[in-house]
């Protein structure tokens, strides 16, 4: 932590910053410079209350020096966290796809784009069975009956299912049924809810808030993993911005930026991202270019019909051509799907 | 509702979007313009689904006509809502003023404030026992000892208290101590939150997200009324932009939007909104010329000790002048503090 | 400039930057701490290439320490700037208000605005003869007959006007007939125009880019000073969010942070900043609470007929109201209007 | 065009609106629904002043149909624009790739990197010899001089030059050099600019500015095809988010939405889109497999010791590597580099 001082600050003003940093038991360092004092602090910064010195006299600014996360990051841990997923791994040299429905509406639609979806390649199944929805006047899942229908179709197609939690309540109930738990955008800061995944030895699915940093997603895999629970997939699912005649912007520099920054497997949402079928294509192909470990896209056996969503899902024989095409990209970049 | 075909549309697909919209049970007016042809939908849009619709061949957009909101729309309910809590009137000609530290810490720090804040003029006395943190390193908050804390406080001071309820399970808890409840900004679309509070009698400070809008702050306000809870208060707490100097950028805006659109009374958090102790006085009183119908201040006894957003909060002296800055303000406003 | 090392950092890598940085003529200071090395520069900073720098191996981030404008911090110039125009005082203890349409459309139009602004208490008269438009099928503005009426009209009414100028060889034309150069959010960073502007004697009205920085305006202000004329007025107009229901953000927490990190006085625009006419009274007077120096107003007699921004200007009559209501509102602040 | 009624709108007040749009020559259809009353509007809106409608008494929204551009809209031209440039066809079946150093430093410097470029299979160089820069202080490129060593380059290596304009009278300057005239992010608006190189007859490279909205983008497009220069190329090179890692977020869905909407060729700049050169090579994947038409990548000799950006320039080595990587891609998407 370096803290910089106002340049009026008094020497008593430095000298004060200086007894409250050293009486906490960290060691400074002080440079006189021409126009300001600044003042380097020695030791784990993190147990330091950064709020509470930016506001002692004379301080303008207090710059960090580490990241805040530690079991999330690639300085701690370097070698790629793999997550295996019904023999499939995530974060290894296959791309893997998950694919369904935003909402699960019925045994037979399920059945129908599982059946479809796994046929075209897909490895795991996605369905919601507890919506998250801006209105209250809007479809809000099947609750456990739709877990109920997705383990019957797991039976049948052998797929394994990721599907959302909403609450830590819920938790037991959904990891009961489901392979992988969803941590819904809305959710990335439900502080409860992600100590409760934290909790369960299921891998979570933690998809980054729609207007959260890339440092705050990993705070937030921080809180799963300081639970116990390091089956951590990271998800970049678009964030907001001005721009209106997408749902979302897909924050594509996340990508990399993630695979610098932490171990953890990144998976990229294109249907979220752009909220359009149209485009999911396209970005898709760019997430897998910049080096994704994963996909997770809507399709739906009758879009115009679904529950929710229809305007980004993908009809089963579209979903096809993607994979088809997605091929090519992932051999261009030393990987298969 | 409105649907815009593509320019390329064809009467058939015109005709199959009709054909959907009337077997739902709305009517339809037709208008074919030089360029593209417009389908009117005339019911109650809020029970159709806008995207499926767009999703159909040949559709370009789908533009909503009613606001998706009733219970908390001034259409609906053009007179003012107003929130009595110990007797003082929340949405009325008074301007509210709740004060406290960010964290409860101990029984002294809460009472020392307390004091002061009530000795200021304060209405409320705000503190939190259940602290969202970004990092699970931070302190997260006394619990239950914390709302005993300020429970005993309220006795000795008569300070109704304001604090947050961060997961469905906690509601119950602390419901039994707290005279309002707080809907933190990473938590405005928790559903299960939202439903839970609303099941409760207690009035509710909802804060918007700091990455929602204006209508989506609406809509969580309508979750909570379609719960049987029309206490609500929105708080405008500041929005996430690019801009760095300060930690949030206080949406004004939003003040009188929110007068003009709905009943609720609507209260500014200038601490949170700006992140800078010294950007607090003048915003407060921004936020009163706005109509603002109340403020949600932090005040700390000693900010540059405090457990957490040390460098947003007031010394009691300050928020004394605080308090007698803003009153010539109300007064300019036809209104008191 | 505080230089932050990767934690792989080896000593080399640490050692090439100290060289690079000495051979520049700085002075170092070099702090080992437990995770990584951090290496001070004493020195003006402004002078270094902090690109250049946070590009060398191991270095993991450049932190800058010195603010990187002169001319225009109140570090350097702790006196508030006061531009006299017509014998107003814009940074003193007056609030100053501009009003007049967007755009200059007939001498009528401007005559008739003319004298009702000054009825009601404006002090300067804004109008557009060249205006900058997102479409260009779009009125572009009268041009130099648009100056010529604004000239008739402050020869006859005694107000003295503020206009805008688009590009570098219009500044010679417009300075001609106009009292104040108004620089548009467009083009805040077109620094051809700063550097002609600059080097007028003419009072700047300096309008803040829709989504620039605070410190970006006011290195646009370094631009225009550092030519010599040292007349410049910030413009706070709002940014640009994802907020939809106001076509900007009113920013309104700049008004304070401007009024801390610069002498230059600070101007509101609440109707760009709103967008819509409802809401520029509410917004006008939480400018005058938090301390802005002054008003632009977007007034027109028949808003409905405007060329352009009808949407956001007031009637004549109810631009007198918002100059009613903002007396107390100024008073209060201990100002007049 | 559209027009939404407020719920309160009387009948008086819907008629008012008829009657005016009526007397401009356009034809209206009324439904009026349970709630609302809607007004469409028969004929070319874009005539039409949305701004002053919706100002009117009773109305509460205006909704545009027609997209606001025409040339440059696939609707009116749906083939693809082809730019030709040295027998380099931009918008065909090869991804053109245009590379060079931020600003033009000296002849050696242009030389060695236009060699190792050429070399690495680039087609086209790039390189500031006027740069806009957010500073005074900074380094504000070597103006005509650099043009010249351009030119000098040229002839040597054949390669053809990208070079920034950013002023109406630097223009025809500019042009006697270069041959692609570049608009940089911060002039996108600068209409005069737009306008004049809109008069020339060299192709445009159109960056879109960093606050600007696709539908904005292509409106600047439109003022410089409006003066009858078809030749625009679009560039996408990353907005401005509230994330802070990256310098800027760059908007992947841009590009297929632009292949959506227009017949433009579309660039991307993974450069300034991310701001950090370990992103660059992930990112230039990225476009290309989402169906770029072209790149523009900054590469300089010794980035460290560049006069700008570089932190986001590639080695020489580096650029040859990312040709190699991105051609598999482009084969993966049926193209060639």
């Amino acid at each position: 932590m370096i803290i910089i001082m106002k340049m009026q600050a008094t020497d008593t003003e430095t000298d004060a910053v200086i007894t409250r940093v050293t009486k906490e038991g960290f060691k400074t360092h002080v440079s006189v410079g021409e126009e300001r004092t600044i003042i380097g602090i020695i030791g784990d910064e993190r147990l330091l209350d950064r709020g509470a010195i930016s506001r002692m006299k004379g301080v303008d600014r207090v710059v960090p020096v580490l990241r805040p996360y530690k079991l999330a990051s690639r300085d701690f841990k370097p070698e790629n966290t793999v997550i295996t997923i019904n023999g499939h791994q995530v974060g290894g040299d296959k791309v893997i796809v998950m694919a369904g429905p935003c909402s699960v509406e019925s045994l037979d639609q399920m059945m129908e784009t599982a059946i479809a979806v796994r046929e075209a390649g897909a490895h795991l199944l996605r369905g919601g069975a507890f919506k998250p929805r801006t209105s209250p006047y809007s479809f809000q899942g099947m609750g456990e009956e739709g877990l109920k229908i997705m383990a019957q179709v797991r039976e049948e197609t052998g797929l394994h299912i990721v599907t959302e939690v909403m609450a830590p309540e819920q938790v037991d109930l959904v990891a009961k049924y489901a392979d992988v738990l969803q941590i819904g955008t809305r959710n990335m800061q439900n502080y409860a809810l992600l100590n409760a995944v934290g909790k369960t030895n299921k891998p979570v699915l933690l998809k980054r808030g729609m207007m959260s940093t890339i440092e705050e997603l990993l705070m937030s895999a921080e809180y799963i993993m300081s639970n116990g629970n390091h089956q951590v997939m990271l998800c970049e699912r678009g964030i907001r911005t001005f721009e209106k005649y997408t749902r979302n912007t897909l924050d594509i520099n996340a990508v990399p930026v993630l695979k610098e920054l932490t171990h953890l497997p990144v998976v990229v949402d294109p249907s979220h991202a752009t909220g359009r079928w149209t485009l999911v294509k396209a970005t898709s192909k760019a997430a897998v270019a910049a080096g994704a470990d994963g996909l997770i896209i809507e399709v739906h056996p009758n879009p115009a019909e679904a529950a929710s969503d229809g305007e980004q899902s993908l009809k089963p024989h579209r979903f096809a051509e993607l994979m088809n095409e997605i091929r090519p990209i992932a051999a261009a970049v030393d990987r298969s799907v």
